[in-house]
């Protein structure tokens, strides 16, 4: 039997569910990184970032109402893979100069994923006409960007550091 | 029995062989991709960036040689989730006006993957005092830069349109 094509409003949808299961991953691996950090501002970074998620977990679900759809995830192989890079470094790296580093590198793999996913919708929702929906991607995306902009900023200056500095 | 700490340098060498292994398994995943791509345009973009690929495992087993390790990969959990979404989207998008917007979708995240990784591979190659590395991960990072660059223009201006127009 043959399908009926699938159109972009329906690939528009499964990104949806995709990033919102994502999240969800995310609001639980972030205090696990938090308590693991050594660094006491890298701790802080993952949990107000955590907060950050929880706004973006709202927003998703406003787009979902915006589509007239129930907000559900749909699961993203993607993110339990980076979210099982992260937990690697922790187990590997527990008590070593450079556990920070491995972790700021996860979280960084963490937030280009988000980055591509917004970036990819936003222009999606352009494309459909549901301009608040682009409001609300954009938001996002700003965030993300300025949240790996900040762990850039403290992997070349104070972590990496740290950890060359113990050999 | 506690366990030696670990440093940058082992964090440096543990992630060079998930990159390694993420090319290897990228180096596959493309040939798919542009098979299953429906403008021709997507296709030869993807075959492009096989080509480039092939040139950065090379890059990458220079680098094995100047930390005097053998090139070998290490299972990169992320990649297999990232290339798994794409082989979800050539699945349920088959036939579908909506696939190639989804493939430049799926792509980019595995881009944004790879700028993340090089990104954070070349800071610690800076921190560790290898400037033969930190030129190649450079090169290699702005292909990707740009490589994600060409597929964001592509997926603004053809495809969107194209599976909009379908709908």
């Amino acid at each position: 039997m043959a399908r009926a094509p699938k159109k972009l409003n329906e690939l528009f949808h499964d990104t949806l569910k995709d990033i919102y299961f994502a999240e969800k991953k995310i609001l639980v691996a972030l205090p696990k990184m938090a308590k693991a950090a050594q660094s006491r501002d890298l701790a802080a970074a993952f949990e107000k970032h955590k907060k950050q998620t929880e706004g973006q977990v709202a927003r998703l679900e406003k787009i979902f109402r915006i589509i007239d759809e129930k907000a559900q995830g749909k699961k993203c192989p993607a993110i339990l893979g980076l979210v099982e890079e992260g937990e690697e470094v922790i187990e590997e790296f527990e008590g070593s100069p450079a556990l920070d580093a491995g972790l700021l590198g996860a979280a960084q793999a963490v937030e280009h994923y988000e980055i591509s996913r917004y970036g990819t919708l936003k222009a999606w929702a352009r494309e459909l006409g549901l301009n608040d929906a682009v409001s609300l991607l954009e938001e996002t995306l700003e965030e993300e960007k300025n949240t790996d902009a900040t762990l850039t900023e403290m992997a070349e200056t104070v972590i990496n550091q740290k950890a060359e500095a113990a050999e």
